[in-house]
């Protein structure tokens, strides 16, 4: 395992990680082009949550939070620090003590391939963190890994700098490089989803909208009356 | 895969199905005498929404929401759609957008054996939703599945116009058939259930009230002090 | 399996037991030096709870809660119920019902190594709940099991007695001979992290609290600039 | 849960149910339109059996094998024994004292939706078994189930008669009514099978054995070499 | 989490661990009262071993097997080697080289609740191993835990000195002073099953042989002809 | 996602491909510094394979094979397939047809975040598979994807023409630019542990042989014996 702290990555613009975070995951990861989202095993510490910021990444020893205390320093205003093991832990290697330290520093949530402890004092605080885990099991500071490398976290790769988008819905990634870009997909896709759901709030179809009607015949897709159907089956 | 859609299915009386929504899942699944629970995975996107209502059945593939989209056409007030995907998916087909258009039509909730997406926007509409993951991930809309069919949904069997009840304890499916007579046991259930809360509440046991306690002796059950037990284990 | 029912095994004093559940699991967790949480898959019906009480333990056959019902007679105020099954189950063993009964006696809360139901009433009428699964799935009441013998649940062995506290976090146990003990360790250890949180709300480092920055060296810990870490990797 | 046991229901031709068990469940499940396949969390008891037979049903209260000891009586040459309980159960209901009673019978194996038992004895047997979980752990026989009614396992819907067919890759079932019919298209697929290896052998693709070949271009699938890929990331 | 290594336990006697081996774990488990099993999450790493020994314990951090190296001086002839983590853990803490040094002090094998390595060499060498995963995931060793201390592992209390059986079906556990009886239990139980066998191998039923057809009506088993349930059931 | 073929990557040497199959995975992942391992998830079809080759990647839609089907061109002799889903999927994506396509080519083995089926006969083959799930379930045709881009696979990133070692302890990655050093440091590692192996089997103890004896005072662990140890507890 690297054993390297890496200082002062370049991070993606606040502005673009700030408004991506209130476009929320699902919008973000289908504007990318559905690819950067890290799967359903990552939920929220608490509901209602939602941030976007920039990603202080670190690499841990399962059972071991010395290189969460090492990345603090990293951090700044805006990021979010984003923690994987090097093998499958659900120890709780962070609660409400990083939590107050991290908010002093201007850090913007959590999320971690392990568990959190605090549950209830980081909902009271407001401090967001989504997670594999909740687990009450502590941690030792014995083993070095990394930070600010990249990491691999539920299927992503995550790059310091990187936005990090979270919400209810989970954890979405979007490389550094395509920040701005997929905050402009995100905004039309938004434009587009406000004209969809006021058409299907009045009653359009998506058969229609989406011109998916004509494909059915294509696919096979026949239609027939209940009884007809029992019929056929011979019920 | 059947790719068929069949229309107007018969369904139970809505007025069964919203009596059985309001008993609930654990007193529907008792009094329809323990059977058509669809068991601990299917979770609600948010909790103390409860319904009944009736089936609307989808068959889809995995990563592919075509037919949800065909699905929302033949539903109608009163209804629940019941989403199965014929082998294990966690991809988010159903958000916000279809919650729209199916409460248009009036529909009560949705039921997925896959993901849902949208979970914030989905708690701020009041728009039930119970399934057995929590996925951003987008689907495709490129193959054929059914709508309508029977389907089997975590070890349950749904026909198209079966009552759904659900509530924070999951999902539970009741026959069009038994609808009355499970609506009749489950209001039979409540009263029985109110005069033992009563008598719970001061004080009567359960081992009393279900005759329990006679059977104890020929189950080979005994009572022992705490000393005796210390002296009988040898510690 | 046993199938015995000891009577009035000595308690840990209430004092303590309430304690302890106001300091809450991670910190008596940590103060007990690391022992006695009970893991990752034990979650709350619902949230924000938190007791200590002292456990009346329970034994049960998988889909049969008979032992439940001898249980409520063995408990007393500032109980806690702690159900483990003798082979995995998540079945729905207990409802609002049996927390009707058990809060005449002044229990104060459930452990269940299987699954609970009528979540949305127990969380109106407040009686907290721990279990493994949420399921409406019935039980019988046909075999034999043990009430207040040593139970093992999630990797912890339970003896009657001991001191059970719970809250968001998951629940731990403290034996009842060491419960004055962990309570001083408790309060020492909320003291000592008053003063830490005070100290990284303005902004000092674990790095630094915690004496950990001289380590880091040894463990081959090694701080590199951005541009100089890329021009290592060789990209 | 219904307590019935219903005797001597028709079964599938054993000429049907054998030769589809020699095609195999890969084969029979193509052949059947890709339905019937129990899922992947079916698992032999050991490697190389192959079995196809027709099914007696059980259904079992978790934790209790009385109903097999029922079942047993109702088995006759060619069966497969089918179990399954009406909640989660990874309980050893099943081992090697039931094979011996079975085999007595000509019965030809036993599908298990909960756990089996006596794995080395079973393989010493030659006994196929195929189960969701082995374990040791005993059963009771105090609760009553229901023998050759419609069971669902892992996702599929089976009825006392039903060809069974099971392998290294897990459990199928085709309806009675099918069975024929799928052991013809079993036939034609397995020769279709013999063509492909054969062509696929000597080097042919499946790109153009397909046709796939000209829908790559209006799936918007680009071929691009390995240099003007790099320079199209930026790397 | 204790520091200790506790030298020198009492054992069980090779004699009745060696017997208790022969008969395996089903038999034993059953011949105990089924208890001791340690469930279905304990896989051998390679099929057809089957032990008996005195266990030495070791509890481990996770990711961390320095406790390994300290149990193995603690190991003498007949003994098997039982490893919990103090949290869970896949990585993969034992391999080919432990079993060289644990073979060389006539240890017959390894029970980890946690992951094995090199699984092609412990199978040529014949080195049995049961664990929870398997991984080439390393450790460190860098962390302190205790040898010979009471550990808990899936759900079963293991001292030093217990007799621990493993196969095929997984791992149980008898306790020291237990031995003896157990041994005499498991051998009336091999008799008794000797007996079993040649009679359901000449076709007597279980429901005579255990007496339980009697009970079958009193819980309300009917028996129907397959026409009359047909009719029964209004299909 | 990325709809791309990209032909002709770069690949790492056969050679040193070759001869790191030979080490195996334990041992090279240990080589390389605990890095590329698969993790616990990715299993055998069949023991006793062990391959080294080169990665040619593929991303598929879960549930749709199209983008093997492209692969398969793409393979040449010494090529390991790897295939990755975007999201979780257990569908059996690959069997005996695909391998006999494969073996044509002179590829070496399939690695799939998928199911995998045709198990007995990819058995008889010899041809080597490793995959997160066995399924007969098919797949359909009919969804974009890409191949030889970058994937991520159960925590790794695999880049096409990377080295990719598999046996029974699972599989690993290894960059193409170090092979040729992770090649060297495997024999180094191979001869140390051969030393070891070696004294191991003479009796020498971990405990003196890695020097961690006088580590152990420091780290606070104490010998006690069995008498001291009970006089302690208090027992």
């Amino acid at each position: 395992m690297k054993t390297v702290v890496v200082t002062d990555p370049p991070r993606a613009s606040l502005e673009d990680a700030t408004a991506l975070g209130e476009y929320g995951v699902a919008t973000v990861h289908e504007a990318a082009g559905r690819v950067g989202y890290l799967g359903p095993r990552l939920r929220p510490a608490w509901s209602g949550a939602r941030v976007g910021g920039t990603a202080v990444t670190v690499l841990c020893w399962p059972g071991d939070n010395l290189m969460i205390h090492v990345a603090v320093e990293q951090c700044r205003a805006g990021d979010v620090l984003v923690v994987a093991t090097n093998s499958p832990s659900s120890d709780g290697a962070f609660g409400e003590l990083f939590a107050t330290a991290l908010r002093h520093r201007g850090v913007r949530g959590v999320v971690l391939g392990c568990g959190v402890r605090d549950v209830a004092e980081l909902r009271e605080m407001g401090f967001p963190a989504w997670s594999t885990a909740v687990s009450a099991q502590g941690t030792v500071k014995a083993t070095a890994g990394a930070v600010n490398v990249p990491i691999t976290l539920e299927g992503q790769v995550i790059h310091p700098g990187d936005v990090i988008v979270a919400d209810d819905d989970g954890v979405a990634r979007v490389p550094r490089g395509r920040a701005p870009e997929v905050r402009r997909l995100s905004a039309a896709r938004v434009a587009k989803e406000d004209a969809s759901r006021a058409a299907f709030a009045d009653g359009e179809l998506g058969l229609d909208r989406y011109g998916l009607r004509e494909r059915l015949g294509d696919l096979g897709i026949r239609y027939v009356s209940y009884s007809d159907h029992l019929a056929e089956e011979g019920t």
